[in-house]
Order: structure tokens, then sequence, then C-alpha cells
């Protein structure tokens, strides 16, 4: 019988978790778990204690608004603004419990059946999902040793089902950081062509770039860009759910509907708990990016013991460290060997890549967002001592 | 341009919110809300206390498996079985933002493109817009005067494109408790013709009858069956987005696709909230079964005035009482008049029938319940002293 859900592949972070079972790590040699893009710690102690003051007021425990809390959705605009130099208004901004849904109700009111998305690969695996489940062919946009998508190579593969291009900035799992340019070229296709750009900026409060990211909102919020964003990773909410979607009213008037037959609306207490973070963890979360940036160093100073072993890194930041390794094998087949023989469970390449590109086999993603600069050094040891059988060096990269 | 959303239509409890913008009501006749089936009370005390302290625990902010806490879907199970007799293991219970979320997820697992699904009228209008944005056909299946579906006209609307039969017990809207050999037979018809028959049991722990409301579990967990259920009501958690699925583990490993990629986890402090309810209340939620069944009793005490003036009962359970009003207008423009004239708002029998359903225009949903026995007369004296102008007598019921 064929349905939605037999269109896509079982959730890869379950997966993952299931090269666990079984395996016993030595006291001296604990697990270093690279899988997953989530804190392990809980929110700073001033939040918690004002999400355990929201739960003394009624309306955290009742049904709120399909699009949000009216004053959630006002702060989030006002710093957004702020951030980006644009103009947004409270009612262009919707929550959604968490941002992978932010994607579903973005594409559930894009496209239909047939429709085509464009993603650059390697893609983030929860978008591939959603457009399979959704009946929307993904169409993969091939990026070179950089990791950066190419304006000019998308204008191609523009077909007249493609209803959007959707670009993850700090990139999930290449880690790079998309130039200003780049996301401009791409407005420029889309607006052209009339497609929308969706940007998903998850990772954006750890880009590495004093500088706004890129000015694609001071020509106002509407076609072609709709920025996604998340709570999550900011404020260590991800049990909570709390992401958001920024365009036009009109549009978000299309993804209520969705949200409101899925969700009803996102979970009160987060979406207090990121109005909270939003109005007073400014200073902390300064804080935080400066410590992800000083792991993101650590991965530099760390490449060459890897190097030496014919690793490559092809990209780097926010979370994410974007590995090429040596092997014959598949990474595939290598990610739940290195969860036994090394004690470290990092995904394989293959789970971000269509099936036929080969290029995944040779490619680890590295979520280094929870492991210090010790850990960092501990993870590139075990790395750079696996002797498992090389690649013939005339393999193309 | 056609998309998923613009193939069905706005949230009608958002619309119906909009019927109060500008909206004043005397301090003497406050307004009666009766439009949405929702607790307005937060939680009891002490389950507000242990969540508080479920605050501290780390794993509370961070993400969780897809289908949910072990130990909450372990326990659902048990209590599960305690409750319809019938074997059911934690694996065969996933965990999800709600039970709306839940019926999205089936019907992705069930069905594609171009499939249908019977749906008993009135239906539940959330149920039909995720069918809509699916691109699933929703089969409308007549009820007669009593609310109640009827197995052998849905056997003949049965064609090679349908997947499943959706049944709401006690109903929403319709208020009526299914009798457990209506079930039977559409569990029946269901294992006949290889359909999946979907029970939404959302308003299960306010029944009246003291006996399981069927034994369709006795046959075990699977084909035909496949239950929802939700949090939200029996412990006040509408905020905190709790439901459940139960059905066989092959499936839920399907619902897990869809779940990983609309929500990733269902809300960490809900389902923790949801455990200390289903461990600590059992008794205390008796006593909220004792009052909604007080209030039932209320709305027959008060039918007599309503009768006189035309009205008619046509179902009544759980939150629910489904009337047929006596004037020559649509419910859908009296729902608004009803506002603003009378300080009462409830949803018109519109909302959950299909266009060209003509029998919507003469109901309503009052959803009770929010008010007490004192607010039912008050209820109940605003409608029989309306004075709108009535049907012509020889129009069909």
């Amino acid at each position: 019988m064929t349905t939605r859900t037999a269109s896509t592949f079982a959730p890869p972070v379950m997966e993952a978790r299931r090269w666990l079972d079984g395996v016993s790590h030595p006291a001296d040699r604990p697990l270093i778990n690279v899988s997953q893009a989530a804190p392990v710690d809980p929110p700073p102690a001033p939040l918690r204690a004002a999400m355990a003051e929201a739960l003394e007021l009624t309306e955290t425990h009742l049904y709120g608004p399909v699009l949000g809390l009216p004053e959630l959705r006002a702060e989030l605009a006002v710093q957004w603004c702020a951030h980006y130099g644009g103009a947004v208004a409270a009612d262009e901004v919707a929550i959604t419990a968490g941002c992978n849904q932010a994607f579903a109700a973005v594409i559930t009111a894009l496209c239909t059946e047939g429709d085509e998305v464009i993603l650059p690969t390697p893609w983030y695996f929860n978008h591939k999902m959603w457009l399979d489940m959704a009946g929307v062919r993904a169409v993969p946009l091939s990026t070179g040793p950089d990791l950066l998508p190419d304006a000019a190579a998308a204008r191609a593969l523009v077909t007249p089902r493609t209803r959007a291009i959707a670009l993850v900035t700090p990139n999930n799992p290449g880690g790079v950081e998309y130039p200003a340019a780049t996301l401009r070229a791409f407005a420029d296709l889309a607006a052209e062509t009339g497609l929308r750009l969706i940007v998903d900026e998850t990772y954006r409060d750890f880009d590495s770039r004093a500088a706004p990211p890129h000015d694609l909102l001071r020509d106002g919020v509407g076609a072609p860009l709709i920025q996604l964003y998340s709570f999550s990773k900011a404020y260590r909410l991800t049990g909570h759910r709390v992401g958001a979607v920024i365009a036009e009213a009109p549009l978000l008037a299309e993804i209520e509907k969705f949200l409101d037959t899925v969700a009803i609306c996102a979970p009160q207490l987060g979406q207090r708990a990121a109005l909270w973070g939003l109005q007073n963890l400014g200073p902390w979360l300064a804080g935080e990016r400066a410590e992800i940036l000083d792991r993101r160093a650590a991965i530099a100073e760390n490449m060459p013991k890897l190097e030496a072993q014919g690793w490559r890194l092809l990209g780097v930041g926010a979370y994410f460290a974007y590995l090429q390794h040596p092997f014959a094998d598949s990474a595939a087949d290598l990610a739940p060997r290195l969860v036994r023989e090394a004690g470290v469970l990092a995904l394989p390449g293959t789970m971000f890549m269509p099936a036929g590109d080969d290029r995944g086999a040779r490619q680890f993603r590295i979520a280094f967002a929870n492991v210090d600069r010790t850990g960092i050094g501990a993870l590139f040891d075990r790395l750079a001592a696996l002797d498992w059988p090389l690649a013939s060096p005339d393999r193309p990269a």
C-alpha cells in the first residue's frame, strides 16, 4: 500500500540512537555524541525561574491563538528589525511548535501534489522528509567543495512546477555561513522567476560574522523572502518546541490553517519562555555564542592531525563541522563501527544526500556544540587513530 | 495558485473569535462563551506543583524520543488495558502534541493523494481540514436525527480508494455517545473491507456510561482499530499539547516519520504532566466527570423552555449539546448576531457540515463544559428569549 509516510525514510536521529543499543563504553573512553544539534544543558537558572512563575498564570495552561502569543510575535518583530535592518510587524510573525513545523507549514501553504522545491545538497533531512510526505519533489542543487549553492546553477533547475528554493544558513549539515551576496543572488533569482525563497536561520545566533548575515529584509517582508527561526538553540528550549515564521500576513493566514490542524497552538509555556529569553537573555546569549565560536576555533586548531590522516574539513560554523574521511568504506557503514570502535556517534553524509549522490559516503557531520575544547581534542584524537582501510588515492573527491 | 492550504477553509474557532471584536457586553449580561471545547481553569494545584518540580529536571528541557516519553507510553498502556479490557504494550502507544496531531499523523501514515476517508456528519472540522490539506477526499456519511452513523450506510460509500472510517465518540460536535454495538458494526465493516477504523476518544473521560464504551480492544491492538486520545481535557493541559495514538508498532514506525518532521517530539513538560496526572489524578478526574454529568443533566432540565420556542435537542454528552433552532435564517448568519444581541458565542452547525448539506443551517453546537448550572440556566433563558423570525412550520427538519 502506498501512503505518504511510505514515500520517505525513517528519522535518521532515531536510527543513529539505535546504534548505541548494546554498546558499552569504557569509563576511560566515554561516548562522544556529536549526532544531534541540540543543547544538553537546561536553560539558565533565571529562565527556569521565569518558567516556574509562568506556571502560576492560568493562561499558560490554556489554548492560545493559533499564530502565537501576541507579545512574543511583537517582541520578535522588534528584535528582528533591529538585527536585519528592516520593518517587520507583529502580524508578520507566526509562532510554531519548532522550526521543523515552520518549514512544514510553509511548504503546505506554498505547494500542492507534484510541485517542486529546490534544496542545496547536502540537505537537512527533515526538509527532504517533509517534501516527500507532502507529495512535493525535492530537487537537489549540488554544491561544490565549498558547500555553497550557486544561484546560476539553481536557475537551470527551475521548471513550471517549482514553487520555492529553501536555504539553511548557517548551514545544517555543512556548517557554512552563506555570504550575503549568495543570498542576494538567490533572492534575485526567486523574484525574477516568481518563486519564494525560504531561509531557515535556526542557527543564526551562532553566526561568526558581526554584521547582519544578509540585507534581504530591507526590501520588506513578503515575496520572495520567507524566514524561519528556532528558539530551541539560543535559549536551550528544545524540549519546549518553539519556532517562528516571518512572512507577509496573507501567507500567515494560510499557514494558520495548517497550524490549527496539526498543533492548535505552540506550547504556551515554551512561548512565554521564548519571550522572556528575548527580553532578558541578550548578554547571556552573547556569551553562548562566544563559547561556540571558541569551539569552532578548536576544530580548526585540531584539523592538522586529521589532515595528516587524509581527512578534509569541508565546512565549519554554528553547530557543525562537515568532514570528508579518507576510508574505503562508506560512511553509512562506518558510522555504527565508529560507535563500537571509537565511542563516537556522528551522522554519515549519506543521511544528508539524495540516493545516488556518492559524495555522502565520504562525509560525516560533526555536531560539535556540546563538546568543549578538551572533548574536541579527544574526538579528533580518536578519529585520527582509526586504522581502517583507506580509499584508493585516485578516487575522485 | 493552488496550494494545499488553499484547498481548505480558515479555522472556525479563530473566525468565531473575530465575531467578538468590537462587541461590548453589559456587566449584567456578560458573554457566555460556549464556542470551544476547552477547560478555562488551570490544572489542579498538585499537578501545577509537579510541573514546577519537573522544570528542575534537565531532561524536561531537552528533545525526547519522537514517539514519546517511555514512562508515559507504558503508563497509558497499563491504564488503557484496564479501561477497555485488552492487552496494549508500551510500544503500541505513541505520544503526540495533541489529538489533532494524532489524527494528522494517522492519516499521513494510511493515505496518499486521491484516497478517501469516511466521516459521519456533522463532522469535526479539523478532521475535514486535515483531509483537505492531505489531498484526501472526506466522504460524508450522513446521520439521522439521532446523530448516530450507520455501518450499513457506510458500506455503500466504500470504494477502492477508501482507506479508513473515522469516528469520534463521545461525539464532537454532536455530543452523542456511540453505542458499543455501533462501534462493533463499524469494526466488522472495516475488517471485512480491509479499512482501518479510527476512533477518536478525546472525550472518553466524560462518557456517562459506567461500562467500557466498546470492546474492540479485546481483539488486540492492530487492524482494524486505531484509537486517538487527548490529555487536554482530563487534566486541563490544553496549552501543553499532549495526545496519543494507540496502534500496532509497525504503524507507529510510520507515524514516527511524520511526528519527527512536524514536531520532533511532544512538549516534554506536558508529557511529564500527563504522566503525573495518570498516576495521581484518578479520583480528581472522577469528580470532574461527575460535575460534567451534572451539567449535562442541567441541559436536559432546561430544554423544556427552549422546546416551547421550537428548539430541539439532537444530542448531548461529554462537552457538547447539539441543538436545532427554529429560526428562518441560517445559523451561519445568526451566530454573529447571537454574540451581539444575546451575548452568547456558539458555533453554527454549518461549520460542521459539508457544503451543500442544509442541515447545518438549522443547528448550533453548545460546548457547555465551562458553564455551571446557573450559567446553563442563563444561557437557555437568553436563547428562549430570542424573537427572530421563525422558519415556516412545513420546512423539513
